[in-house]
């Protein structure tokens, strides 16, 4: 018999898991272990958490809990607690069989991500997952089970229609904002297209950063759908709702190593889709040196698998491989590309490529939408358009979430400290860097200070004249122009010119 | 430049890890993320820690330090602290290179460690590590490594003797208290043997707890020193020095996900006799069902392992495989395997197969450090035994670690609770399962109560009549006897009779 211990309520975050503490000399004398599982159990209430030992911070009748344990339980201090070892979840088992080089069965991956979700995994237990399957990798239908079970164990939206579009890109093209072009376009179209999109990590600006510009993106689920019906699209930011939350946690243990197992790119994007109601959806792989993927060979076998899954989880699944050699669009940052957005959006001097590729994307959506017949997507495209239909779309989404629809381009506010870099030589673009020139626009304060940025002149094969300008950085703060032209002298292969 | 903080105590231990607390906002401000490394300075002190990032623990201009830090720097609330981002650690490249299965040199193996020692590697971090090698695997030159690093970046112990020997059993069978036997042995036929042993950590005693019966085994390393140096050996507690600390580190790491990767095991194992000064190594695999080596094609796998490593070592490293099948001695527990122990060095009536296995371990060992001719090693154990020189020589070693020499078996004082185990039928013992016993004895209270344990009075093999004593379990307390009957009930395995 355990004794009933004392509440103590520690007024710490012990990171997002469930944890508590109790006293080295209980936990030998109860032969319980550091990360070992307890039921706690007060009044009617209980949960499973992870144990903490500690020499120090409770006493031997005590157990501290962390504010995570606290919030959920309203413990308070000095209740009166019992406690329960319980078995390690079949969770861990698999763990271990996956680092074995095992295939897992459907019961084993969503036991894993349901104990993720419940944070009763610790990081140590998940970061060996990961490694797991990093060094072992995962079968289609192993993928396919943990999407189903990320969707499983997260919120989930429906909205009653036969068809619901989404789009996703791959990443790391700095100023790549064809996200908001393509909803409009291809909603005007007449297709449903809930877009939940992420913000910023690691890039200077995510879509929900750049939609925040023209409207609230953090909307409740109730809302969002409200908007949907009325509008037959939204631009929303994923985050605000617990879609896929397991993706969430596993991205946390990710991060330090760095690790990006195929297997959880494809299940962390398809999960979102698919709880979010989607089952006709557009990848966009763009590649190139700079870009996520560097290599045309691993693009074609991403794009492949991507295939693969969507046929797995009952899903129309489409996959365009795009140039992601340079930037795409004049503008980085949050402001700077909302502006190239607007200004294609209206018809007058926007960006080019991006206002082609943003076409190339809508129109293959509208194909597979059931919008436009096979080869006549992107004129389709091209008709709403030019026609402004794809405008006048965009302004009702803004004002179903709750913007100004009559904002101009130069209502958008940048940042007051700017610089013009001048061309050192005459001569034709050979390149520009996506990474170097984000790096460059996170220093100039870029995503949180979301006037700042870059506006790039020129692209690869453009002529330059010497002292022509080529870049215009932009800064909401003087030191923080500073350090962006710190970090673009450090950067030779942002512009190359030769 | 990053504005100076001021500093916060926090009371809370991190769990041995270094880590500073920055507020959220800050941290974004100044593109600091979790689990980033920084240099934290006050004064002319400065330290490398790890980054956490709260929304509420600190304040924006606030940094908060865990005790670890504030004890190591002794900072104090609201001194002012600089900080400054650093660079990841190669240690993080190496992880990633070992996890992608390439092989790691010297410099990456001795940097991983070095960090794992400075505790700036985060659990995910070194739970990465250990998934690597475990899929991974290491070769014999990259243990050699490992093993080097270890004992590097640890304390170490030298005798200014040309030979010091060590032996190590790799465990898991009950009741198998070699060590004091042949210490004595060996040190009374003139070899050095300054044995470090450990705790138990999952059984029911190790060395150390047993050791402890006879005198303290908590020893400074000065004087442990001085008391090899005055009797030719000791039997301390290796976890009160600093040896080889990585280790603790990693098995910190390992506990949670039961991962024993080979690599580890070696390099744990020899890391500390090299670490002691020995190099003159003798390795005991038990192996059989119930210990931890239950084939014996991995038992001559890991002989071969020990002793090319031990090449590498530049170290005389040999290896017996013995028999794990059942338990050694009768005494399982602290005070019942001391009795054993005592018993068998005083020649009166201790368990013959105790008394063997320790003459072989020990004959072996003279030969290994020159006292025997190769063969003949056995019969000079016996000597010293039978002549009483090894019993005399345990008594100079308690003594000099400050315990009383003439203690006698009746003196150890066992449970006063105890209840006798009969045979439910006549037959012949066919098995006793060491896990399952060792189960009994700790819910008896082993190794924390050192009087709680069993005594084994059949061995296999032996015939029993219906009704007689087959075991007798000791608690220092009734409701552990109880829970002691209720484990042994729910074990059948522990003693089969056919």
């Amino acid at each position: 018999m355990i004794p009933i211990l004392r509440a103590r309520t520690l007024d710490f975050e012990a990171g997002g898991t469930m944890v508590a503490t109790i006293n080295k000399n209980f936990a030998e004398d109860y032969d319980i272990h550091s990360l070992d599982r307890i039921r706690v159990t007060l009044g009617a209430q209980s949960m499973i958490v992870l144990v903490n030992v500690t020499e120090f911070q409770v006493s031997y009748d005590q157990i501290g809990f962390f504010r995570e344990v606290w919030d959920e339980l309203s413990i308070r201090n000095n209740e009166e607690v019992s406690i329960e070892p319980i078995a390690k979840p079949l969770a861990l088992d698999a763990i271990k069989k996956k680092l074995d080089g095992e295939e897992l069965v459907k019961e084993e991956i969503f036991d894993i991500i349901k104990n993720a979700v419940d944070n009763t995994l610790s990081s140590v237990e998940l970061a060996t997952f990961v490694s797991a399957i990093y060094t072992r990798g995962m079968t289609v239908g192993e993928i396919a089970n943990l999407t189903k079970a990320m969707v499983s164990f997260g919120d989930k939206l429906s909205f009653g229609k036969k068809i619901v579009v989404d789009k996703h890109s791959v990443g790391g093209v700095a100023g790549n904002r064809t996200t908001p072009l393509v909803v409009s376009i291809v909603a005007a179209g007449g297709l449903t297209i809930p877009k939940l999109s992420s913000r910023a990590i690691s890039s200077p600006a995510g879509t929900a950063d750049t939609m925040e510009v023209f409207a609230p993106v953090s909307l409740p689920s109730h809302e969002l759908k409200k908007i949907v019906k009325k509008v037959g699209a939204c631009i929303a930011w994923g985050g605000a709702l617990k879609i896929a939350s397991a993706d969430d946690e596993l991205i946390r243990i990710r991060h330090p190593m760095k690790l990006d197992p195929e297997a959880l790119l494809l299940s962390s994007i398809m999960a979102k889709k698919k709880a979010a109601g989607s089952n006709v959806v557009l990848i966009d792989i763009p590649f190139g040196e700079g870009s996520k993927v560097q290599y045309s060979g691993l693009a074609k076998h991403l794009a492949r698998q991507f295939e693969l899954l969507g046929k797995a989880l009952n899903m129309h699944v489409s996959v365009i491989i795009t140039d992601g050699s340079q930037p795409i669009g004049n503008g980085i940052g949050p402001a700077l590309e909302a502006i190239d957005v607007l200004k294609v959006l209206m018809g007058n001097d926007g960006p080019t490529d991006l206002r082609d590729k943003s076409v190339r994307l809508a129109g293959r959506i509208l194909e597979m939408g059931g919008k436009a017949p096979k080869g006549k997507g992107e004129v389709l495209a091209k008709q709403l358009l030019d026609s402004k239909k794809a405008y006048k779309k965009f302004k009702e989404i803004i004002k179903a979430q709750g913007g100004n629809p009559e904002i101009k381009p130069k209502d958008i506010r940048v940042g007051e400290f700017s610089i013009a870099v001048k061309a050192a030589r005459a001569g034709t673009v050979s390149s520009i860097s996506s990474k170097a020139l984000s790096s460059v626009c996170r220093a100039a304060g870029a995503p949180r200070d979301r006037e700042a940025g870059a506006y790039l002149h020129k692209h690869v094969e453009d002529r330059v004249k010497k002292g022509e300008t080529i870049l215009t950085i932009y800064a909401g703060v003087e030191h923080k122009l500073e350090r962006a032209i710190t970090t673009y002298k450090m950067l030779p292969e942002t512009i190359v010119i030769s």
